[in-house]
């Protein structure tokens, strides 16, 4: 990919600023969720091909990564990289704004921001729970 | 805007999922830009269309605000509002991800950001007197 400049905000926006991979990064870390079908599934019903796109994209660039499920030989398992794994305060950040300015903000996120704001390994632990789960035979 | 979910990310991304308007709210907060053309100069090379459409989509969103400039009555100064202003520790933190993560970062923007990260209120700072002297006649 080419770089539109040397500012490490917009090395980051080359990659993630859209409006698709940050929540395929959500559903991976805070919503079990990890496979094409589970994303597919989510409230902002993301197209096929722009899902495609964004999982080949965040492959490539090291963010996320892709296994055989061992209980369903013809699904991959995605998972995040340490480099996916860092991109959790930017989530936090931007949710916690979210919240701040969208009045009509339901009452469970905001608890779980205000959670895992205060822990950030909570989040972490808890993923890396489930993850395990999912490649358990 | 008809938002995709409840998801304070999602209403986030609605906003400001894109490859430019970070790097606008960059530019006031950070860079001492506050006009058009300032914003067309930086190193991303920003196309005058997209920039138009992008900062009436911040105006009408409340993130920043434009008054004419007291030096030259032709000339719109573009400030941030308290919701433009919150998004610094968005910024920072997609910084310190970009830091980490492109080997190629030079080291003058590592050093502004260890500063700001260790010391938030110093940027604001920054950012208001730097606006105070552009709105000066």
């Amino acid at each position: 990919m080419k770089k539109r400049s040397d500012c490490p905000l917009s090395f980051s926006l080359d990659i993630f600023g859209d409006k698709w991979s940050l929540l395929i990064i959500r559903d991976i870390i805070m919503m079990g969720k990890f496979s094409f079908i589970d994303f597919s599934k989510s409230a902002e019903k993301i197209a096929s091909n722009i899902l495609a796109s964004r999982l080949e994209l965040l492959e490539k660039e090291g963010i996320i990564y892709k296994q055989v499920s061992p209980k369903n030989k013809s699904k991959f398992i995605y998972s995040l990289t340490q480099k996916g794994i860092d991109l959790q305060p930017v989530l936090i950040e931007m949710m916690k704004w979210g919240i701040k300015y969208n009045p009509e903000t339901p009452e469970p996120p905001k608890k779980v921001i205000k959670k895992y704001d205060n822990d950030e390994t909570s989040l972490y632990n808890e993923y890396l729970k489930r993850q395990k789960d999912v490649l358990e035979k």
